[in-house]
């Protein structure tokens, strides 16, 4: 039977699972266990991190590592931080404050199933734990490359990026953006750390500037991509290829609300073809999961 | 006029005073600033950090750094830093799903003055800001050094810290701790942050282990006495002192309940004065604040 055009092809589909499935003892190992009186908080946070997911991020962060043949128990560390970050950031936006969202990934979101409180901590820790983890000299023996991680990371994801981007999102709820602000607010929100995945291989490889540079573009033109896809796919009223309810983002300036159906369909296959474009400067076999992935992020929506 | 016996030797307070501005002008510049869309979020950054406050912990930053003879504009950096994660701590505290706290530092908590969703992107945004500053050359020009800070920060604040502590203290408000949880919980909750403080100056000077040890000390011992007299003054309901509404820690698990006021009393002695034999190795000169510092925070509730 020929995939579903919603499917990845079957070599990335297996590349991405094999990814997930070690990724995930990766973060199982690192994230913190206990019978203590504080054992709520650990609990959070494992419910977080390990409550499904497609790990598109340390897929990212393990394929761009693999371009320069780095070590891919280091990778994995880094891919682990990097979705300590995205889930901690999961949990923040569904708070009743934020999004207020009941479910996620298919299953109540984190304050539903604990509380409030716990939602907060768990995040919070999260974020601790992804530096904690990238500063450990298991993550890379340089201090150099290190602390080049971390300072990148803090910064994608500072207010100066994702929190910044998540800002903006809650003030698009009451006020309406033009495209440039959309832009600008999915750039923070989403595509800082896209790029921080896809630029970490780079740093963990001492990777030449525009080696680096290229992976840069790779990620700034895929997370646009990606953004408008989400957009379309949550206008479409796709539930189930979103994994959360969809139309949540009815009030929310959206690509969709700013430019229409048609011209973000092809704003989107516009930024996949300039975002393999940018992968020519690497031997063609090494790049070619992340050329499917971009390809993939598009066929979502077909 | 004599000094009030709750107020600091004029050494001290004059010493700490100066702190305070140099500090606070680090932290203004570190701080984000914008016409953007997202100022809301910086503006709560600044509501959060710039609004009063001891800095009890860049106090002890400065003085640990001095000891060994360091720089004292990197010193900021990391006492600009600490500051940003105490900031964010309180900001998540005091939001309603936590300790409720409409009021801080006598103004309105910062939900309070903007929202809960500004608030809870504002404390994220310090807890990433702070890394962001560490991981920067300006802290250190030699990387080691660096990522030695943000490996021991990232562990003091999070699950097996500060983010732990705070998770315990939710707990305590509903079941009632012994003794040694509730010394557990402040070591974790205030304690590693201190130390954090503490050990900072070793760290940039390069100290050797035990001159490190003994700060480590110092930290420890002056960190638990600090939670006993916070403890005594919230039982003996000083709102003034606290800079917050007192007894808010009625329904909770403190040194007092636990132990009882002379109990307490007595020991916030006694580990002040085991504090100071820490700083025995130290040429005395150097340790005259900290020593005056050890001594404030046992005469605050005298």
């Amino acid at each position: 039977m020929a995939p579903s055009p919603r499917e990845a092809s079957p070599k990335l589909q297996q590349a991405m699972e094999a990814c997930r499935e070690t990724v995930n003892k990766t973060m199982s190992s690192l994230l913190p266990g206990t019978e203590l009186a504080e054992a709520p908080l650990f609990d959070g946070m494992r419910y977080a991190v390990l409550s499904g997911g497609k790990r598109l991020r340390p897929f990212m962060v393990m394929e761009g590592a693999r371009i320069f043949g780095v070590d891919a128990a280091r990778a994995r560390r880094v891919a682990a931080a990097v979705e300590f970050i995205h889930s901690y950031s999961l949990v923040h936006d569904d708070l009743p404050a934020m999004d207020n969202a009941d479910t996620r990934r298919g299953k109540p979101s984190l304050h539903k199933a604990y509380d409030e409180a716990t939602a907060i901590l768990a995040g919070d820790g999260l974020q601790a734990l992804a530096f904690d983890v990238l500063a450990n000299p298991e993550t890379h023996e340089d201090p150099r490359v290190r602390i080049e991680l971390v300072g990148l990371l803090a910064s994608a994801i500072g207010p100066h990026g994702m929190v910044g981007g998540q800002m903006l999102d809650m003030i698009g709820e009451k006020q309406e953006f033009d495209v440039g602000t959309i832009s600008r607010l999915q750039r923070l929100k989403t595509g800082k750390l896209i790029a921080f995945c896809c630029e970490a291989g780079a740093i963990l490889g001492k990777a030449n500037p525009a080696h680096r540079q290229a992976l840069r573009n790779y990620a700034h033109d895929l997370g646009l991509a990606f953004q408008v896809t989400d957009d379309l796919l949550d206008a479409e009223g796709n539930a189930e290829e979103m994994g959360k309810p969809a139309n949540q983002d009815g009030k929310k300036a959206t690509f969709v609300t700013a430019m229409g159906r048609e011209q973000a369909r092809a704003r989107a296959e516009m930024l996949v073809e300039q975002a393999v474009g940018h992968l020519r400067v690497f031997d063609a076999g090494r790049t070619d999961l992340l050329k499917d992935l971009a390809y993939y992020v598009l066929k979502r929506r077909l």
